[in-house]
């Protein structure tokens, strides 16, 4: 079958499965809309210092599966030709990353179908890397939201919330996984707070670890609600140690093939 | 030969073939530093509209080759495990892409080693579309910087030029690629354009056609001399319409992968 055919044969077969999904999240036009769409970026106050909150990477690149998220394969090469590219492989949820709602909700929005005004917005860094070094499994909760709220003001809409649990800087070793045990351990969000977060008119998640849900989570109920719901995550964000809490605008440059459940993302912050 | 094993050669091999690049131009750490590092964005004046310059891709957009630049193939299914992903075969200059300095010089920078504070710009867009109409291979001449100048003052230090032929309008006919005999025929850049755009300092080149070179380019020297210089270009950009001339900031979402010579990127400015 030609490549073009299987795609909107899946396309078709998605929309024909919205029976079957079983999220914990119904996905409404108005939550889509309010989560989405009123984002209005902050840069008036920016100063202009840029921010790469993005992993670089390759085949090392920890993934939830434990095999390699990237292959290179020379296309052309130099010696050859005068220039040269790569035949890449690319499993989508691997590096610095987006997950659209199509990953988690069959009927769910492609990361090429989020709205370009959902990818610039306000930043909100909540820190819990003192609660994520007592416990690896940590979550933000909503106390951590209200925490935030009281030292910050209100979420502003269309914002992204973001989690620093000081994981990225495990990147290169096996704690960014797993513990001792070998078990998946790693902080995330815990659903109570990013139901919060969409009450609240945020527009996006984001975790510097390889999941929105943490490590030990048995059902995933993060990426069950939040994704469905329209709304849009990041995982393996970098860099958040050079953001203040409040006050940047993060551009998340999503990629844009269509039918794309997410993939590999530029993901910058302007301060 | 293990992927990481494969890529460290290449990039060996890549290193100890300096000496036989034959580019036009000299990389010399000078003209990096300028055109790469003076970039301050403008934000501070933003209304902040965000204008989508990024075409959806999939394996029907145009390559340079004829053939399909990304491939899909599923590698999880919902029906299986309630999410799913792709696995991805992508061809790094395909859809709305980067050429970094790598695809032209074999020790060039790559994609992942852009500095940060060149991906976020002051946009200027010159309008080629009349141009454009009588010829398909016009060119952006040092006359039509000029005017620019004349129009819209100095270009900004680190800013990205962005050419507005019109081809945009093209991307699902033929025509983006060839004219009616079946060559490549579309507009680009002048060498001599883009050596008087160095010396002004841009950051970066934006064509809205499949490559920097005009189509009837015998010898490729827009990407023999400006990417070589340690500058980028970004190809297939989508939405010129809808930027001003000037003061418009380009976020430019570059892919990270280490080693990369360019790939499908996030093309986004704020008005």
């Amino acid at each position: 079958m030609c490549n073009a055919c299987l795609i909107e044969d899946v396309k078709r077969s998605m929309l024909s499965r919205r029976a079957l999904f079983t999220g914990a999240a119904a996905t409404t036009a108005a939550a889509v809309t309010a989560g989405l769409t009123t984002a209005r970026p902050a840069l008036a106050q920016s100063a202009g210092r840029v921010v790469d909150l993005t992993h670089a990477y390759d085949s090392d690149f920890p993934t939830f599966d434990g095999n390699p998220g990237i292959l290179y394969e020379p296309a052309v090469k130099f010696e050859d030709s005068g220039y040269q590219l790569w035949k890449l492989t690319i499993w989508e949820h691997t590096g610095t990353h987006i997950d659209a709602p199509l990953h988690f909700a069959a009927d769910g929005r492609s990361v090429a179908e989020l709205p370009p005004e959902s990818l610039v917005c306000p930043l909100c860094v909540i820190d819990l890397k003192a609660k994520a070094a007592e416990d690896a499994n940590a979550m933000v909760e909503p106390e951590d939201i209200e925490a935030w709220i009281s030292a910050n003001g209100e979420i502003p809409a269309g914002a992204c919330v973001a989690m620093n649990s000081g994981w990225a800087d495990k990147v290169a070793t096996p704690a960014f996984r797993t513990n001792a045990e070998g078990t998946f351990a790693f902080p995330g969000f815990s659903k109570a707070a990013t139901d919060l977060l969409a009450d609240a008119g945020a527009a996006c998640i984001g975790v510097d670890t390889m999941s929105l849900d943490p490590g030990d989570s048995a059902d995933f109920a993060v990426h069950y609600s939040w994704l469905p719901s329209g709304r849009y995550g990041i995982e393996g964000l970098a860099g958040l140690d050079g953001v203040p809490a409040k006050g940047a605008t993060i551009f998340v440059g999503a990629p844009k093939h269509k039918l794309g459940t997410g993939g590999p993302a530029r993901v910058m912050a302007v301060v």
